[in-house]
């Protein structure tokens, strides 16, 4: 029994690979993905701050860092598994859910174990930090999707992805998704029209030669 | 629609990773256990025949190399997770025969649809071919747990995965099983007892140096 | 000597790549091959047996499953190697053989020496199980070839691997290489066309945009 | 110019692995260590406030997520070049902060530029956020480098960084330093005595047998 | 003390991996580019012999097989860096520097002292031979970008790279470079232009369908 | 038709993996072998020029540095293969041999020929330069088996090749072999005698604890 064994355990998440199955030019682990979400989270509430809203920092930084924990149990559940039933969906979470109260039991000296119950919780909820954490989970599918599709991977499940994730933000009510949708988004967009390289004509830069007088 | 879609997704398998989130010195993917699930069910349906029992070849054929299909939709989940709970277990396994159902449903032809609805299904029944199979897909664990123990992974779950999967195997009435017990699992144990390397013997053989001498 | 020996040599077939050597997004390893081959086959004899045709399951499950083991012994060799003189090809496939053989001979007790003898040989003879062995065989070039080029692989080799294994196809006479050229190929081919992703359309779909109105 | 930029390099972390050249059985990246870094922090900063001290969350969250960041631009460079020299580790310091002031001046919009500067400043000062942050980082070469030992690595750097990343810890003078030595550090050592596997023995418990009594 | 401590640092340079952090289709080691620097670097002196340039190829296999050498001990630290400023560049250098040579001071025997630090110096000089290693050194580039733009990668980093590359070859006034851009980089630029790949048509010819008529 | 075709069929050389199908701790690519090679190789014909030897500098450059270039063509067909029957070797060699021969006809400029025909030859004749070539290519061998056998790697077959290629440089007559077996090989042997690590006795100095008072 001791917090070793928690902190042992995080090692997993960096062997779990997000959206198992499908071909991917590149693999993303779950700790990977914990940490941006991470960062988009500071960032988006940073915004609120400026938008006059006030932030919990302390339950943003347990929620959002620890929001994929479960995963330790649970592994990458498809997607489309968790959703195609409601009551496979709540089961699933319960499950879930009950596996971490009894790793939290078995491992966490008693001092720690309210601590732990605490963080652990489903962060999601309808508080200003739960809409962040939301907003960044989804965030990190647009980026994980986008760069598959810039790369042109044709796996349809990245369209659905990219979609559904950029649907989902879009109906939060928060000044950082404003934000997204307005300076972010675009850029991100923007990236992509311009990313087409013709090596013939740097080729030709490059040796200052000039073909246009050619022809 | 078409036979096409199904041909295609075989290749998720090739990029699920058996265990999940453990660490290993070597990866399994779900289609290369597939495979070695196929040739084991092979042997030991030859040691049954050699005993006086029928075997159903066709029936063998499609359970054994179809037997992890569903993981297709609902990834590797943890044997833990999975029998968590009765009521989980039974509405997990649902859920996947009902999303390799619409699978059917929606991209088999439907003068194809009785045949994969009937490949597809579960196969460890009662049968012998069903309890091949049992056997086939658990010695694949012992296999793959013993070659990580042996090169020194200190994990637990292999340890576990090791015994669960023996104990079993162990408990199947079959003339397959009594000559994996007796004859193959001691190969195996013995293979482990001599595996230790003396570089330093090693090195004076192949120099013809002779240190007994020099005490 | 033991069974045993066989069980753990599969493993190395899931350590021997395909096409060493070549660029390719995607590895597959022999044992994954050998696998997709199994279920290929499963398929195409279903389709000989709905038109009439009688398939020997035991033999069609024995030399599909296993027929590859030798590159145990003699890795993927490239085609062209083996290809590049009638005298060589011989040459290397009388060593193949004869690895085989004595693998046999030192590994398998003899009351299994026979039947291992009898599954190990090479199994692409002229009987319909043979012929769907080839065929099955052939599918999984075309699959690997299509997805690399799908990508955006330049390599030659997977043009001609592409080009080499559907001509190969077209020319053995079954009902399954019918439905393959009629019904399978078109999917996999039309799949390619539909395949590129329009990045801004999506986006401004999924916030609801309509630039239509705008030029 | 746009915060997308940000949030697009930070990508570039999942790709920078640490300890570059030495051989290891498991590969960490910069962003997988960073989010072991930020869990560990904030069980650290619970543990300073059981004790009565004040932290200060938003600080700890922002300079324990980003402490890392300037790798982007500077790589993994290794700690006995970083150290080699005051005069090298300084102007090593400088570049790395220069090169994060010019992305900040060039990529981030000017609203939000104070607070980039803010958060991405070297974070380890003397206040208990920064301690903590040091305390973290060490901790997390102790559980790389001990995972790396108790699986046989030979290699002397990891002995190295264990014992160095053990003493940094120990003379930090913070409560959770007290608990990491006295109950964290204790079970980890534990894990490693009892790690040894008997495969022969566990066999024989699973297969019921007793050997004691045929000697 | 040995020269058996060099010989195993060599394995060092199989582990870092060149221009880390950015994405990549290929990963290339720094032993992997210094094999082909070697090999560029020989048919080049050999182009030069074919002018009447006299080759010391003794010096010539010495600084390219070890050209990149202090990579050990610094890494493959990024270009920017290096080069950010003057003085930072050549602190850097002098680090390396510094380092090789205790390198050789602790581990070499006195006899061979004088041949390692001859061998391991920057070899980058103004003799032929110097410049021969400049221009393969940078052809390396040329072919690790080109690769990489060809297969669809759209980081800038490898626009920029080849772009460098190409300007720093044409400013060398070698017989070599003038070969390497007449003869050399034609093929390769029109390796590009042809390879898209047509997969329908491909698909028809194959097949033996001509389309044309039914239009 | 150009060098341009050399120079890029090298990249192959990065993909193919030495020992194909056994188990390994770490792959070595025939690139990063090569270029070991070309390193041993250097200091052991330094080692004869200091014994009064005269070293021909370019042959040996060129024949260290593309003796492997015919598994571009061959793959690394395994040992055993190619030694089963000396018919069977003497076919091999031919068959590489005549498609280098092709390669240089079908791509090289006609000016260029003699010099590829002549460096891509067989290098392990008689002469000193070929001599070298041999033990520095069996030097690899001791040198990856080595560090398998080190890690706990069980594969006979590191057994073997480590075993195997001491007896062959044992058997040449070289100033250099002899350096090798009484001051190289020494040192790597006992490398691997201090290599145990004692977690717990590494943590106690760290910690300042003296535990041989407590007992």
């Amino acid at each position: 029994m001791g917090i070793h064994y928690y902190f042992r355990s995080l090692n997993e998440l960096e062997r779990i690979i997000r959206c198992p199955g499908k071909f991917k030019f590149e693999e993303h682990s779950v700790a990977a993905h914990s940490w941006k979400v991470v960062q988009y989270a500071k960032t988006l509430a940073d915004i609120e701050e400026r938008n006059g809203v006030t932030i919990n920092w302390k339950k943003l930084y347990e929620i959002t860092s620890s929001h994929d924990y479960g995963e330790i149990f649970i592994g990458d559940i498809k997607t489309p598994v968790k959703h195609s039933s409601p009551e496979l969906r709540k089961l699933i979470q319960q499950v879930e859910e009950g596996m971490v109260y009894h790793f939290i039991e078995e491992h966490i000296p008693d001092e720690f174990k309210a601590i732990f119950h605490n963080q652990l919780r489903e962060g999601k909820d309808d508080s200003v930090e739960g809409l962040i954490l939301e907003v960044a989970d989804k965030m990190d599918q647009v980026y994980e999707a986008f760069a598959e599709l810039q790369r042109g991977n044709t796996e349809k499940e990245f369209v659905k992805m990219y979609r559904d994730a950029l649907v989902k933000i879009k109906n939060i009510k928060l000044h950082c998704v404003d934000y997204f949708l307005n300076h972010i988004l675009p850029d991100m967009v923007n990236d992509e029209i311009v990313s087409t390289v013709d090596i013939r004509r740097i080729t030709d830069e490059a040796l200052g030669i000039d073909r246009s007088q050619s022809a």
